[in-house]
């Protein structure tokens, strides 16, 4: 049976990675990876909605609209984002050194940049980077590349899962960076995609849109994305398959969701400072927008986020958050329940008892908050996690 | 000349006030408060915009339906939010108690509470200290009654306008309980405003909308109201004014809305845990709306929040704020200063020297973040503070 795995074997054929330290990141890290395709690979991208949008965000929606690439350059330290003109240039600038030192055009190089806002990169560590990068490119590479992109990220995040279409068996390895969009605020989400499986642009584009919506945009407020989100997937088509099935669409699809939900999960464990990952599940709303609406208010809510830390079922919050989540509701309506534990029932608390025992399983690193509105039959959900001491000491000094 | 005095002399001709321990709130201090008018009284209120109301909430918007009150009971310590039935039976029972001690009809008590959400309100203690309230009425009795309803508030909050009109003098005293407002989230906010002023209930109710939405309503995000958010304004006309000219009608409004201004400083100030109150300023937005919305983006993000707190001139996250605020907006025309320091200019950083200048005023406890759009020429701004470990200290163990 095919299967989602994290961790294992880090390879993909046709894929080749390497990570040096550039030292556009503080430390000795490695902090600049490029990963290649031994072939042409059908590309898709997902970018972010902020209107203000990083050069290499700019610069890879442009690369990408051909449907096809070969390479994607990332750096993390710098994020290349309000640099105007001359941003813009860094990043044109950089895709060309790929592409000269690989033979490529510029436009099949996709470029991608996280950390600090506002400052220029610095194009003499970028070059000097490039043909190291070249030298050391190994199929074993992309667990360097998921660690090279890190930020304040605590731990690398991948995810694989292998199947197989038209009878041969392909694979998707999916690596990412983020900590922090558990908060109602930006902070870049970078994810990498890459697949042997040989399939339409179009398709793909399709898929991974589709799969996005279900995972990246269930953790946290989609709306609230920074200026350098980007989401890229690459498939060289090396796996030799040529008609699909629609059962193997099918069992794609599924596949790649499930790697982009284990990496979404684990940005969202990864929030900055969380100790909790917290599923806070709508059920029964009137519309599957109210669904969508009341989970995020909820998850989102800096008091409730609070009490999760303090393992407290503080369920007045959540009714409060729910009360001002602009939605149809009746609060006598209201179930709650944390796991099995219902702690209120029709908008009035279950008693002490009930509580002490949704404290027990609050102390737990994992648990549901589900909610169920009792007014149709819409659901939704939305991962976060607690808010911290922590958060405030990472995010306080994040630049000094 | 009149003027805004805080502090100084806490009495309105015509109100006295009481406040005594009746062990509702945890710890040895006045939990619950009265305050009565010698005469009738027209009677204005602002009431929460949250879908789930308190009972005192449903209660007093009855009650001041009329028009005219003579007195105010308020508790801390219990919000009777999320207590059905039976809680709008306790409030409608503990403004039944004011009145029969007084001699006043049910209709003419207001009650307001602010506390714990979700556990029934002990009227054993409620009606033992009602006699109590009634033996200490006092004309001093308002610092007190400003002590009584504070919950993590870390000081009273008490404003004062003495004006004329009709040639005669009057008073404007305002007293507040809300520390909290300043995240995107619930946390009460009461406030009541006595005046011997002689004004008509709807003259009084229009003054007091147009001014909560000009002062409460520019601190935080005025959609993330609590179970219990009041502003109540009782006129009993002991001035002995009659008639009443425009510039007298301009000047009373002007008067109370300082009051309220000066309230909603202090609440901002006494956000939980927060060090540094600021002023985020847009100007030149496309529209009122455009302005409003992002003052608000920018003065609820926890990342623009935390930097506020570690002292950073961190304009990236602002800028990345701006740009999910659903606003029209072009990076290359933004301008933004702290105080008088320009830290960018046309969407881009304006250097070191000056980002060093600006931290340099960012260590202070007040400063304005101001945000020229160049769009158009509307502006709004939001009173905020920062983000900081107290914040979670007082928010992650607040029921226990």
């Amino acid at each position: 049976m095919p299967e989602h795995v994290d961790g294992g074997k880090q390879t993909v054929k046709g894929f080749r990675a390497a990570a040096v330290d550039s030292g556009l990141k503080k430390g000795h890290n490695a902090d600049i990876t490029l990963i290649v395709s031994e072939g042409p690979a059908s590309a898709a991208g997902v970018f972010t909605a902020n209107k203000v949008k990083a050069a290499p965000v700019l610069l890879t929606r442009k690369h990408i609209s051909g449907g096809t690439a070969r390479a994607i350059i990332a750096n993390a330290g710098n994020a290349n984002a309000c640099t105007g003109d001359p941003g813009l240039a860094d990043a044109a600038h950089t895709a060309d050194l790929v592409g000269k030192a690989l033979g490529f055009s510029p436009e099949s190089v996709l470029v991608a940049s996280t950390g600090v806002i506002g400052r220029r990169l610095d194009m003499v560590k970028v070059s000097e980077a490039i043909p190291q990068l070249k030298a050391t490119l190994t199929p074993d590479g992309i667990s360097m590349a998921a660690q090279a992109i890190m930020t304040t990220d605590s731990f690398p995040k991948t995810s694989r899962f292998d199947g197989m279409a038209d009878n041969r068996p392909y694979r998707i390895l999916g690596l990412a960076k983020g900590a922090g969009m558990i908060m109602p605020d930006m902070a870049t989400m970078l994810c990498f995609i890459l697949t042997d499986i040989h399939m339409a642009p179009d398709t793909l584009q399709q898929i991974l849109s589709a799969s996005t919506e279900k995972t990246f945009n269930r953790i946290s407020v989609d709306g609230d994305t920074s200026t350098n989100d980007m989401v890229l997937i690459l498939a060289n088509g090396m796996a030799g398959n040529r008609v699909f099935s629609e059962k193997d669409h099918t069992r794609f699809e599924e596949g790649l969701t499930g790697v982009m939900e284990n990496l979404a999960r684990m940005i969202a464990k990864d929030g900055e400072g969380a100790t909790k990952l917290v599923d806070v599940v709508i059920k029964n709303a009137l519309s599957a927008e109210d669904a969508l609406k009341a989970a995020r208010t909820v998850a989102n809510s800096s008091l409730v986020k609070t009490a999760f830390y303090g393992q407290d079922p503080n369920w007045g919050r959540i009714m409060a958050a729910l009360g001002r989540a602009d939605i149809e509701m009746d609060e006598t309506h209201v179930d709650i329940r944390i796991n099995d534990v219902q702690i209120v029932s029709g908008g009035l608390g279950s008693g002490v008892e009930a509580e002490k025992r949704a404290a027990r399983i609050m102390t737990q690193n994992e648990f549901v908050l589900s909610i169920d509105l009792n007014q149709g039959n819409h659901r939704d959900h939305i991962i976060t996690s607690d808010l911290t001491h922590e958060y405030i000491n990472i995010n306080a000094d994040y630049r000094t």
